[in-house]
């Protein structure tokens, strides 16, 4: 595991998960800027929403709705709503998914909450920025689980919010109760980064034990 | 793996990560209300933040705070502030984590983005709304990546959102720049739940390729 000496050690004693999966999900692994020329198939996008779909959800809403852009036409459609530096990533990624939420997430109670159905759409029937709210924060929970997923499925990616949400959505979500949220370079490891890795905080700055 | 023979064969072959890790991270992981008695360590919990930290976040900003809740006395600070079902079940979890983000992440770019933290900081700084947009986002993004790396060191998770989050601020979150998204309950496992797993959403609903 690439982390300092003096926890790893301690994290060995800790977890559950041998090295190899606690590198290829978190250690090791690194937002790509470039990918191998294979394709992604069809099967391995259904193995990480499988994955992806079983993470848990506020009220098991799972508000994250994925479009999926394998056509070098879908491509061309999103490319003038991304930030420069974006562009050509996006251009030649094997893979890209443009991540949203939806706010109509309550009319499925019935099916994915049926305990609670009732009083939960009667709770947001009348409530847009209520749903709104929950689908944002629950589809960037699920966007975690995602990228969790396809590193699971042996991908790297690039999560990108450098984007004009206005546009994606005016593009891709006519449907309006959609939301971009992120855009998402996928693929199969290409040349390693030759960047030195950002700083992650420490223990003691972000956490606090009461 | 605990899902339907059908996509069962398709999984296998599309993942990289042996059937035990997916099994612990996505597929038989379950929401817990109980759990055994057994303490979690320090050591625990500062392997579990070494994991989280490493998921990707915008611009490395890394929002995401953690209150962690040993004592019983802190215990009793934050019970008020839940809805009732909850109460008990954080009263008697091993381990009781307050997720919040901070709206002050940008004051860190220094350390966390140098090659663009001028920039950033000159953007964000009169930008209150949008440092909270992110903060937010990202701490929920950060958040998935929490239940994933908790379920690496072998607990099981409760989260919830089910709780009073300006009764959470004014009591834990006296420094102003913190707001709650979520509390979770952590421990070993305890009882397995007997109720059935709600149902997720297909690939086929949630997705859509272009």
């Amino acid at each position: 595991m690439s982390i300092a000496v003096a926890t790893e050690i301690d994290l060995n004693s800790q977890l559950v998960l041998d090295n190899e999966a606690v590198s290829t999900l978190f250690l090791d692994a690194r937002t790509a800027n470039s990918w191998s020329d294979e394709e992604i198939s069809d099967e391995t996008l259904q193995a990480i929403y499988e994955l992806t779909k079983m993470g848990p959800t506020a009220f098991n809403s799972q508000p994250l709705r994925l479009t999926w852009l394998r056509s070098a036409e879908s491509r061309e459609r999103l490319v003038p709503h991304l930030m420069d530096g974006n562009k050509e990533k996006t251009r030649t990624a094997p893979m890209v998914a443009i991540l949203s939420f939806t706010n109509e997430w309550h009319s499925l109670m019935p099916t994915t909450a049926p305990h609670m159905a009732g009083s939960l759409m009667e709770m947001f029937e009348g409530d847009l920025a209520g749903r709104n709210a929950m689908g944002s924060n629950n589809a960037h929970l699920q966007a975690g689980y995602f990228i969790m997923a396809a590193r699971a499925a042996g991908l790297t990616v690039g999560p990108m919010t450098g984007i004009n949400p206005a546009g994606i959505d005016a593009e891709f979500n006519a449907d309006s109760s959609h939301s971009v949220i992120m855009v998402v370079n996928l693929g199969k490891p290409g040349v390693p980064s030759d960047r030195d890795r950002l700083h992650r905080l420490d223990f003691d700055l972000a956490t606090v034990t009461l």
